[in-house]
């Protein structure tokens, strides 16, 4: 088996040809991608089922089985996803900015791939196709690692998408699969400064901490969404009850779903009883306040722990503030950064609340599900950055891509 | 002593102040800082006396003491940067683009701080002046580590910036310095990732190394710069010559001067005897046919070290190409990403240098030495990047800053 620094060689070499290659070569690459995946859906699919057996035999559960299953309906998905990707702009090639210094050299920002965009990801085989993509896409080799539990899957799509690339004439290296699912391949993996430019991982909080632990590669984290909603003295109470409803209830699994509800004292006891019954079949946590409106029956006691946590489930927590400041204080202290928003008609607590609160996104009037790719109209993304270093929010093609300064004179030399 | 996640909250603390500051306030803040480091000049001094001797005393070269030691001019100089940051533009609060979805979302892009930038360096105690300026501008507070040598001198320094910040009604906290000097206290600082959005080091290999073992915080790395200047066959010949002296020797000893000449075949036989003379003082080092050329006793014969290596000296390593691919190759495999010249009268030639060439800044008919942020027309440079992450070559205020979406609606939910 070739060693982990061979493979990120090969993708190295690989992002070489792809940063100069034209969007029409890319854009044919990727139908050329989806086609085959259609063509060869019966290999792809048995070699799933090879996954689903073995994980199914050593107990894995109902979920994670769901995640791992392919379906002709979710190849077709994969296929569409490539095609929906080649119909997106490309942004390598885009001039950001230019300007003339006064001894005449001209300097100019040019967007161009990032090299080799490394990704860690946990079941769901799809990731193979859908990272390749963007990062095709985006003039980037895609160097992946998948899990154990998905191996025979991610190879026979690997291979095919591999396939493809040959047969579109640009190189099959522009995706390679590490298929030594160990943890210390994994370690490796991260540590390939030499041949990897970025790093972005697909995965839960052991995933994220051994990145922090191992990687010296450049990396995006993907990290939790504890976001809030909160309704302020001068919300519309109606519009407040379908923005909370929707945030908590619409897909509570998603990192973008809230987590808590912060009510502004002097409406708490009109819209508490008002959105409740559009929280039916939702746990409910909170402070005294709430649960001295709500009943101590429908609202268990909130804990410092409540307040800190991600549910990802449908439990939600509420705490009654007495204003703006105390909301942007809550938030401050227990957010993650990822999606915040206010519901109001006032202008200037509006104003403030995007100002002061420091997300990802911040929305005024607006459910927090609205942050993601898609959502933003950025036609696909590959996560959403909780950092603030390089891509902030929902990551598109754009943000897999970097820029160069491009300086034009005529013998300038300094003195 | 506090212990550094203390230190670290107090600098958050102060940075959610700092973000709503408006340019007004700052730029009073770093006016007074000038005035104040002024009126102070001989207590700063005398702590740095106090350094200079103890350093002395352990046996410090000449060039650690040069740049440890604080002179009038320099505290001057000090001064003199902070005021001029202050006339610079603020980018925080700039919007960066804006659009509508189809269901009326309007979303936007606002330029915000990082919030708390770390930075840790080596000797030069200008940096905590310097550095503290860059990060108050873009609104951000400022994390410090120096080094134990110039210990004294920062703690003075420091001691006199948090003064003018109260005195400016900014909290003193927008800048915070270590002041254990201990290994186990710059690891234990760069794991501060409650506390930290942005670490920047300054100094050389073995810190970098460090970082990359130990820092759980995201980091831009300011790197080596392996330079190239490649000579054309198509090349205006005297300007060639101006431009491969003044990258090489100008001022040999930063990332930006040039390590080594890529000359194309057809006219080594011309070229090279013609910048020779230009190179005196230098240590040339070479290929064969280099050494063909100017002799074997001008031209020692370069080692694979040689190409690989950041001089930072007096020391150019010359190697004759057959023509634009093979120095493009050799600048693949050597460089390090950070400054990369063509010297061309052909189009072509030039156009497929800077599009194949992978570097922050690429330069036809340049000297290496403008890619810097004050040649670029940033006004100041915290450093120069060689990652591709967030900020790519000179970094100056708009760098220190990261995006924020803000998503404005009139009650959308998600179906």
């Amino acid at each position: 088996m070739p060693s982990i620094a061979e493979l990120g060689a090969r993708a190295k070499a690989a992002s070489r040809v792809l940063a100069t290659a034209s969007t029409a070569e890319k854009d044919a690459a990727l139908l050329a991608a989806a086609d085959l995946l259609i063509e060869r859906v019966d290999d792809v699919l048995a070699a799933n089922a090879e996954d689903v057996e073995r994980e199914q035999a050593a107990g894995a559960s109902a979920t994670v089985l769901d995640r791992l299953r392919l379906t002709p309906a979710r190849v077709e998905g994969m296929a569409g996803g490539l095609r929906q990707v080649a119909a997106l702009p490309d942004p390598v090639g885009e001039v950001g900015a230019g300007w003339t210094r006064p001894n005449g050299l001209r300097i100019s920002t040019v967007r161009v791939p990032l090299g080799v965009v490394a990704i860690i990801y946990e079941n769901r085989p799809n990731v193979t196709s859908d990272a390749f993509g963007l990062c095709l896409k985006s003039g980037n080799a895609a160097f992946l690692r998948g899990s154990s539990g998905a191996i025979r899957s991610n190879v026979a799509i690997a291979g095919v998408l591999r396939e493809a690339l040959a047969k579109s004439g640009l190189p099959e290296d522009a995706l390679v699969l590490v298929e030594d699912t160990s943890r210390e391949a994994a370690v490796e993996f991260m540590r390939q400064r030499e041949h990897v430019d970025c790093l972005i991982p697909r995965g839960g909080p052991s995933l994220i901490r051994s990145i922090l632990d191992n990687a010296t590669v450049p990396y995006v984290i993907d990290g939790d969404g504890n976001c809030h909603v909160y309704v302020d003295a001068a919300a519309d109470l109606d519009m407040a009850a379908e923005i909370v409803a929707n945030a908590k209830t619409q897909r509570p699994s998603v990192c973008n779903a809230a987590e808590t509800l912060l009510v502004h004292r002097a409406v708490a006891d009109r819209f508490l009883p008002q959105v409740a019954p559009r929280l039916e079949g939702v746990e409910l946590v909170g402070d005294e306040a709430t649960r001295g409106v709500l009943g101590e029956d429908r609202v268990a006691p909130a804990t410092e722990h409540d307040w800190a946590q991600e549910f990802l489930a449908l439990k939600l927590a509420i705490r009654v503030v007495d204003g703006l400041d105390e909301a942007i204080d809550h938030i401050a202290r227990y957010g993650t950064g990822h999606s915040e928003a206010i519901v109001t008609t006032d202008l200037r607590a509006a104003d403030r609340f995007t100002t002061e609160v420091d997300a990802a996104a911040v929305l005024v009037n607006a459910s927090t599900r609205f942050v993601d790719g898609e959502q933003f109209g950025f036609g696909a993304e590959i996560g959403i950055s909780t950092q603030k270093l390089h891509a902030r929010g929902p990551m598109g093609l754009r943000q897999l891509t970097t820029e160069k300064y491009v300086v034009r004179g005529e013998g300038q030399i300094r003195t």
